[in-house]
């Protein structure tokens, strides 16, 4: 059961001028699912990605990366689960360019304006026979409200469908981006998630697509945390196909700031969708570290706290055993740390308690006040470093048995 | 159930001349149990330590690091479970310094030649006075054959009591090693871990036993981990009586070697006790990483490995999952590491498999030899980086149900 968070319903999710979504079931590892899904854009779309920084990354994201070191023009996206195509070698390689020439024929583009994604099992090889045989009942499904649809084919250990959707009007033009996400464990991107894809039929020169696929990223599935596990498929893709007849070239075009904050606005809330679907997750927990001499030290103590298995277990607990959260801090890695500067609180709604300054717990710290905040769902940790100015969030949820008995069992 | 480890017999934990140890009840945290061990050293000891890198580091560590700021002279320690004296400010450094004076009036010494050990609950106040009330029993229990209960009152979360012993003979003279340790979760210890104390009889330079705490703790208690948190309270210390008559003051002593390798060999069995008693553990892995340009970047793989909750999943569950094991080395933080180049076999007992070369699965690998060797109890995981000749090994255990609940559990 996911925190507080459920798919929004189909009619929910805009369709997006010049995008067609359909899937279907190629059983790629196993039958019966929906586990192919293809994603179609008109022509004169363009898309800009980030991915994982993993060096054992996957065959599908090295042809990714390939395929947009052009102008970025694209015209599908093709993405399996069930096979993660990662740690695969020659083979694997071959596998993700088949699939894209596969594409490529049937809808008659070129094979580097289709990308290649896949999620599953590392070390595996990927079916790829069975994949280009599954496409033509993909295509056959097309259609510009299968969002829906195509959140639900990308899933894996996901327990529930991951999209978002927006509309803005700009000087009577509306504007529609939509995306969808998938992701509940392996789960600690470094540059972007395993799957996240945002679509926009606004326009956007390649400067400006790419450099709005760094800011969403860097804002929203670069904050978020699971195991720490840094996969090795994380990709995160905004595409623009320029429908809806505006053009964004530079940070001075009238449009840029509203289309940034509604592409940010929806990838913050699908990466907080992965960590509210955390595996095992009864917890959404938000780590705010401020008053750092540096963003990327908040960030070190953020991730700190946010990885600690005790901390973690201490959420699913609803155990006040704060301490924890200290000696996280403390080891976070920042050499010349005071830890008599530092402080901590603990909030949940509209209240918020101060634990520990000075180097120990705070004079007024009651634990029934712990005790009753750790009993939400929704919890803050904010940590004041004492050091300076700079901040940093970072999303991340409790550790339970169902973790385990998860990725004891996933091959399964 | 610890992984192949019991304790020794009481008789295989042979006295250190000069030392005695006694335990009592002092109710620091619990009724009923052994929570405050005194060891007394006869004149003429000396101590070096190696102690936690934490920055929110516990007030006995301290107070530690001032007192063998002298010349390491020492006549007793002390140490009490339930409560850590971590993250307790002022209150807390005020504790730790009254314990050494009530401990020094008892025995008639110099507070500075008295340390302190706590571990327990962090964020939580000692009560010293509890605690001072018990040294008298502790006193009058003190004997030379009492480390194997020492050994039981030093646990928390351990489920057995954790010693080694050697006596090695040199030119006729027989010197001793014994030490005891504790820890079971919040371990990965970064310079040492939660109380490791190993005491010998002969006698140590102040150089050169500081170089021997810092050489057996980098080979021991500094591979090993069990969740990748790093206490606020490791403290390792070797104490040199001298009480044998030998005097070893530099690294030609004849009596060096072999003094060395009996004290490194008891800090890595009570090492590995650590980890073979891993809050949880069913299985005790050894990550051998080789072939790295330096030793460091082969400790972040070897970390890497050892660290990640999906890997120590797989473990448990006993299912070949060796992707996850590519996934890890790949997020390492090598930034230059070719896949392609990266060997991974799988072993135990007597059997080796590889599991994947050039950057994918072995020819010759099949699951079956995989699912074979997970089942087993001890297993090891090389890695072979393809970059030079340096090399780490790391020691940790599995991830189970079980460390949730302890962790849940662990204040209640």
């Amino acid at each position: 059961m996911p925190v507080n968070y459920a798919t929004p319903a189909p009619q929910a999710l805009f369709p997006v001028a010049g995008v067609r979504l359909g899937t279907a079931e190629a059983g790629i590892r196993k039958k019966d699912r929906r586990d192919l899904t293809l994603i179609e854009f008109a022509p004169g779309s363009h898309a800009a990605g980030v991915f994982t920084q993993n060096r054992c990354c996957a065959a599908p994201v090295t042809v990714c990366r390939e395929h947009l070191a052009g102008d970025g023009g694209i015209r599908a996206l093709v993405i399996n689960t069930g096979i993660a195509n990662a740690a695969t070698g020659e083979q694997g390689m071959r596998a993700a360019r088949d699939t894209c020439d596969a594409v490529a024929r049937m809808l008659g583009c070129e094979a580097h304006e289709v990308l290649p994604f896949s999620t599953g099992v590392i070390l595996e090889h990927l079916p790829v026979d069975r994949l280009i045989a599954g496409l033509p009942a993909a295509q056959a499904d097309l259609a510009p409200d299968h969002w829906h649809a195509a959140a639900h084919a990308i899933m894996t250990t996901d327990t529930v469908a991951k999209a978002s959707s927006r509309r803005i009007s700009l000087d009577g033009k509306t504007i529609t981006i939509t995306g969808i996400s998938k992701g509940a464990g392996m789960i600690r991107p470094n540059m972007a998630t395993m799957l996240g894809f945002v679509a926009t039929d606004a326009g956007l020169s390649p400067a400006m697509l790419q450099k709005l696929a760094k800011d969403a990223a860097d804002v929203s599935f670069n904050c978020i945390t699971v195991d720490g596990d840094t996969s090795t498929n994380d990709s995160f893709l905004v595409i623009a196909t320029g429908a809806a007849g505006c053009m964004i070239d530079s940070e001075s075009s009238p449009h840029w700031p509203a289309v940034r904050d509604a592409v940010i606005g929806v990838a913050q809330e699908l990466a907080q969708a992965i960590v509210r679907d955390g595996e095992g997750a009864t917890k959404f927990i938000t780590v705010k570290v401020g008053a750092g001499g540096t963003a990327a030290e908040c960030r070190l103590v953020a991730y700190a706290i946010g990885h600690s298995p005790l901390v973690k277990t201490a959420f699913f607990a609803s155990d006040p055993n704060l301490g924890r959260i200290l000696a996280a801090i403390g080891y976070a890695g920042i050499a010349d740390l005071d830890a008599a500067g530092v402080r901590v609180w603990l909030g949940s709604g509209g209240e918020e308690v101060l634990v520990s300054e000075h180097g120990g717990r705070a004079a007024g710290y009651r634990e029934e006040d712990g005790s009753r905040i750790m009993q939400a769902a929704e919890i803050t940790v904010r940590v004041d470093l004492g050091r300076g100015a700079a901040e940093a969030t970072v999303w991340t949820c409790d550790f339970s048995y169902d973790y385990v008995r998860i990725n004891a069992d996933y091959r399964s």
